[in-house]
């Protein structure tokens, strides 16, 4: 029985259908395969002792309890891993501007000091997990404590550093235009200060790692890494490994968001303690642990202003911000720094910019790149600045933005400006033309109609707006193959990783309309290092780009691979062949035809090395490219707040993008809808909050308020596909994180409007108890808060959330 | 720290040298990695019922007890496997000849009747392999037996055949010259009947197999089967997967000798049964299941003349040949006996031939290639035949010899004869001047008058001569990786197999040389199909030639990549730079150089993308070979015979063999001992015996006898490096079966002289109890046994090997 016989006749073209996620044939029928369902005979476990002090040196630890316990096989501190050093910065290009960023790199484990509460300090594998936790709680450590520093703009200007290179690994500046100037001539100049709270992702699945040794040889197996080649690359420099010695081998991801894609000290350490060993180790983190082990992302302090001209055209931009990378660097730091200071701009025509960012470190969990990683944090303030602007020149919030919003005139937009390596060049599509579609499909007016006349019952609905522009498919290149088994299988191999995101379900769509088959037929394959020696990964909305286009390539090179053979075999011309509904037939004569299974199989290695000729039916391909595109779009959010509880009722919520082509509705639905809810969280509810001594505070989901289902609102979306990328075959820009990127904005203007429209939200999110607190200062006709009252609130905000009666303050 | 640079300057070149073996590394450490070292989490156990009749109706199948076992997962019979046909046979080409072929394959389990005792007839799953075992004696089958056939010749001409297609699956005839004339015209007609028993290889390590079936889709993960690619061609064939979806995985394998690598039944069983359960299992056969269902080898019956002129020059060679395949055809069958028929000829001029093979079916255990396959059993008949006809023309039997051996003016010796589907040609070398060598070597003229004086003292001293050609390295082609670390480690990726014979050594050496690098930053990497997708696998002493051809251009190919990349890097003319210990340095600038793993560093994966180039230091090799080459040689023998007992002791072992080059002289050394030892068990200890009813009586080392370390003698070689094949680049021929090839036919001569000179041996093993009776008749002065004599006293063979006494019969 071979496949492509019993599969229907294909449905073409798939891309731009809705094909349902291959991945789900697994997934929903509880096939995943993930990190914990790798069961190794034998396997030790391995639990990690973490710092219980911000800032502290460490005047001595104890092991001596946890190595007596039976069954415990290994314990190692810092001193046993010194020579193992920090993980490298990996972050191509940085250390040119910044040569000293490796010596704040994450140590394996923590050597002399501590510098967040949740650093490993020392390691335990045992037998069992529950043993190896046992025997972690042995391990005894003293603390000296230190002072601690936790705001990121007290911390750029600390006398007494944390590390010894400073607090601030990184400063970008990012200028062009004459800022003096326009700042100097404008009719209005508005300022304000704003502030990203720090949350980030939470993937339902927790880290985790397996490693087994190979007994016979100084090599690695191993699972659990999200992004296998550059957890790779950066394992084996830090292991002194060869990179080929560590095979890295697939599991399902339940959940990335950029913040679990790193080589994490845990991976490292479980691999190191392996080798040591010489037996398999396990690690899976539990819940707590991954709340102050899995990179944070956000906290940005703004110090924004805008020069504008009487009729609210923006002439300059100036922005100060403060980036809290937490203690230390983590591999792909300072990106999300650059990225938040050239996308500051968003999809505006701003003549001139100066934007200076502090990446500065402090005693909290080191941070990565989340979803929208700048472009949320910056989209807030530079949106807020635009309420604000609207507010104080007495223009529409809608009107001020249409003026100043990029058009096919303004093509190509290129202000000398540079992000992440690569000139700004917005060079495809009308952000305005787009914009007036979106607020027509939304019925926006409708909207604003709606909620005056809740208002007028007294009721405390508004609405707000936030504009964005992202940046997606991010350049460099990635790999793909397309084989085509003599069963008729269809094989497609990828260097990018499955997060989540449907990827192989894109892939399959893009291969079979190039071969003419069903995509029941293929299989994606991920993550393994020996099926795919070299790939990138899924992050900043790349994969359907970089590895679309890497299988796109693979699949036309198969197609004439194809209809070379069948030429040969069918002795007719390659010209009057044509591959359809999964066979080449003589055009024509649709009774003389060949399988690709049938082609595949008279060329099998075997075979066709016997014959002279190259075996299989497939080809490899690499996909680079050049330029990043930039998505856009427009969030809507209709509130209603409950003066009385501090909650809120998400009545509306609307977000549209300019996507250049959409290679699958279905998923890009699920796209757009996981990241609204993501951006809700960001805007709300999800915040790590520290007490004054760097106790972190919100380290279960009692604590980190994740919004569920109950509050996520219907998530109407409008895409136009008016504008393809000339960068891509596909026309597809990405769509990853646009849904997220301006709803931090858009909430905070629609919390300002529902409150009776004084300027109030300088922060996200704007959990229940600050919520809570400007709705009865609304109440009582109260001005703004200023972002210093609300941080005060922060640490009781949880009461409310828990149901514990408010009380005024 | 890097590999390269802690290793101490390599001596150049290995190739010819002697260097230690790389797979030591890990075998003399205990660091092997079989089959039964793959421990899987909750892996469940197959035990094998085997048919306990050797030819039977099966009227009935009970598993009811087995299955109600708690802990039996599964239990399969025919009925449940019938589905999946039988292992076909894969031998390309036969199938022409012999279009029936598939109809005699091996049925995965037995339907509806059973052929030979240790047929598997159904399996259990259980929770462990005890409770395996015992729920499969609960199995309880029913037979209805059926006449036995044992004897090949019988069994040509029986009326009711074992098989629909009847008993003869193949006939080969090879015939050139006129053979008519030349025994018309003879001066002496010699004539001979001669038998080879039924023995075989027995590894230390008997069959196993893991398959681990991928949770998330229909793949598995499959350990044990030592040619990988091809056990998975035919597996994936049976199973009706693709290719793909069966990934192999490397295991150490303790002994092949070709009868341990086809894709057995068990094989097909376990995949097929880790596919329905959805969860690993294992198989390890224990040694009485391996007795009966490793493959068996030998057993052919010779009916052989030879027409010779007045001086003893052959004229024409006759042969009719029964070949016992046992009860089904394997996999790769009937290679053995087309080879049979084919090199009957041996290393002679010999000018007209006419071989008839019958490759006949009984029922006894399935029949494979075994280390000399064909080789062995057709020089034992040939040699006895030059043996007869010296005694009976009075010729000695070393001049006979010398007189007929092909020398350099009869270059190419191609008299238009197709062996394995090529021409045989005999197109470099000189038999007589390497015989003539080897003889001097030896100083045979003093063995002869050693045992002439021990006989003059009343003791059984006798020398045996046998000249051998092999045929090696089989032509097919093999695969071939070389990939430089950027730590400086190198990998070899090929597609043949580690079975013992020292493969990673000797790539290793050709690479290292290559690559001006010592073999100790080398690791050699097989046996797995994600890493080498494509390969053939080892027999036939094809790997140094086939596998070691792939290396060496992979390797050729990466260091001209490297001068390049080096050139780039040094900004010098490639033409300027050498690759001398490890490092490419300017011509007379050893100040300006670069490692291996500095050039690949600068080119890894991710850089050298970036910049556009292809990333990596490494190349892909294929290396096709149109012809197989002919070592050939002599084999000296001088024995003592214990007339008391039987017992016998070897006093003089001297193998020699052309080699055209030898790549190492101590893995050749290993080779040459190896086989000999074995061509000492098929000539004086192994065979598995039946009784009428076809019941094994050799399932054990109680009853098979195996050469142990007390009875091996030390062993001379002399090898001439004269004649280099232009086959291929190294001009190496293939020496790793040649040790064994003449043995039988050596020590036959030698008891024949040890007991007086009359012409007695006519069987091969010539086991304790057939030497004891041989010495008594040859005390008694009573003439050679016939063949037939000797088979009846098989049974009672073991008797005197276990110290009972001996009767006279």
């Amino acid at each position: 029985m071979t496949a492509t016989s019993s599969s229907p006749a294909p449905q073409v073209p798939h891309v731009g259908g809705r094909t349902p996620r291959i991945e789900d044939r697994r997934l929903l029928r509880g096939k995943g395969y993930y990190v914990d369902d790798v069961h190794l005979a034998g396997a030790l476990a391995m639990r990690v002792v973490r710092a219980t002090s911000a800032h502290a040196t460490i005047s001595a630890i104890d092991t001596e309890a946890a190595r007596s316990l039976p069954g415990v096989r290994l314990v190692l501190t810092g001193e046993d891993t010194r020579h193992l050093g920090v993980i490298p910065i990996e972050e191509i290009g940085y250390h040119e501007g910044f040569p000293e960023l490796d010596t704040f790199g994450h140590p394996v484990l923590a050597v002399d000091k501590v510098l967040y509460v949740g650093q490993p300090v020392a390691v335990v594998v045992a037998e069992d997990p529950y043993l190896a936790e046992d025997a972690a709680e042995l391990v005894s450590v003293d603390y000296d404590d230190l002072p601690v520093l936790l705001n990121p703009v007290e911390a750029a200007g600390f006398s007494t550093p944390l590390h010894a290179g400073g607090n601030e690994p990184a400063r970008f500046v990012k200028e062009y235009g004459d800022v003096e100037a326009a700042f100097a001539a404008a009719a209005h100049v508005v300022t304000g200060e704003f502030e990203i709270g720090r949350h980030t992702g939470i993937p339902m699945e927790t880290r985790g790692c397996v490693v087994e040794p190979n007994p016979a040889r100084d090599e690695l197996w191993m699972w659990g890494p999200v992004h296998v080649h550059d957890s790779r690359r950066v394992m084996a420099k830090v292991l002194g490994m060869p990179q080929s010695s560590m095979r890295m081998r697939h599991t399902d991801v339940g959940g990335n968001f950029g913040v679990r894609g790193g080589a994490f000290p845990e991976y490292i350490l479980v691999a190191h303690a392996a080798r040591i060993l010489g037996e398999p180790v396990k690690w899976i983190e539990d819940r707590v642990e991954h709340m102050v082990g899995i990179s944070h992302a956000r906290e940005q302090v703004h110090h924004i202003s805008g020069a504008f001209d009487a009729e609210g055209k923006i002439l300059a931009l100036r922005d100060e911000i403060w980036h809290n990378h937490g203690a230390f660097m983590r591999q792909a730091e300072p990106l999300v720094s650059d990225i938040t200071a050239g996308m500051i701009v968003g999809p505006y025509r701003i003549p001139a910019l100066s934007a200076e960012l502090h990446a500065v470190l402090t005693n909290k969990t080191p941070l990565a790149a989340y979803r929208g990683p700048g472009r949320f944090e910056g989209t807030f303030a530079r949106e807020r600045l635009f309420d604000l602007a609207a507010k104080e020149m007495g223009i529409d919030p809608v009107t001020i933005r249409l003026r100043n919003l990029l058009t096919a005139a303004d093509l190509p937009w290129e202000p000398g400006l540079e992000i992440a390596f690569e000139p700004y060049s917005f060079n495809s599509g009308d952000v305005l033309d787009h914009v007036q579609k979106a607020l027509a499909a939304a019925d926006y007016d409708a909207w604003r109609e709606e909620a005056a006349a809740a208002r007028a019952e007294g009721r405390l609905v508004g609405n707000g707006v936030g504009l964005l522009m992202d940046k997606a498919g991010l350049g460099l290149y990635e790999t793909g193959s397309v084989e085509v088994d003599e069963a008729g299988r269809v094989r497609i191999l990828t260097g990018a990783s499955s997060v989540g995101q449907g990827i192989e379900t894109v892939l399959a769509q893009i291969v079979a309309d190039q071969l003419s088959i069903n995509p029941d037929v293929i299989d994606v394959l991920h993550g393994d290092t020996d099926l795919v020696p070299d790939g990138v990964g899924s992050w900043s909305s790349r994969s359907t780009v970089l590895a679309g286009g890497a299988a796109r390539i693979a699949a036309i090179k198969t197609r004439e691979k194809a209809l070379e053979l069948a030429s040969e075999m069918l002795e007719a011309d390659v010209a009057d062949l044509e591959l359809t509904e999964g066979r080449v037939q003589v055009v024509g004569s649709p009774g003389t035809s060949l399988s690709l299974g049938e082609i595949a199989q008279r060329f099998d290695n075997f075979t066709a090395r016997l014959a002279g000729k190259e075996p299989g039916l497939g080809a490899d391909a690499v996909y680079l490219d050049d330029h990043m595109n930039y998505p856009y779009g427009i969030t809507l959010v209709q509130i209603e707040v409950d003066p009385t509880t501090g909650g809120h009722t998400i009545r509306r919520f609307f977000v549209s993008t300019e996507a250049g082509k959409v290679i699958n509705h279905l998923t890009t639905e699920g796209q757009i809808i996981g990241a609204a809810a993501q951006g809700i969280g960001g805007a709300l509810f999800e915040e790590f909050l520290y007490d004054e001594a760097g106790q972190p505070l919100s380290t279960s989901f009692m604590d980190y308020l994740i919004p569920t289902a109950e509050v996520i609102p219907r998530v109407d979306y409008f895409i136009t596909e008016d504008a393809p990328t000339p960068n891509n075959p596909f026309g597809a820009k990405g769509l990853g994180e646009v849904g997220l990127i301006a709803v931090g904005a858009a909430v905070a203007g629609a919390i300002d409007d529902a409150l009776g429209g004084e300027f109030r939200v300088q922060r996200v999110p704007v959990h229940p108890q600050a919520l809570f607190t400007m709705a009865r200062q609304a109440m009582a006709g109260q001005e703004g808060t200023a972002v210093d009252d609300v941080a005060e609130s922060d640490t009781t905000a949880l009461q409310i959330h828990l149901g514990t009666p408010a009380t005024d303050d």
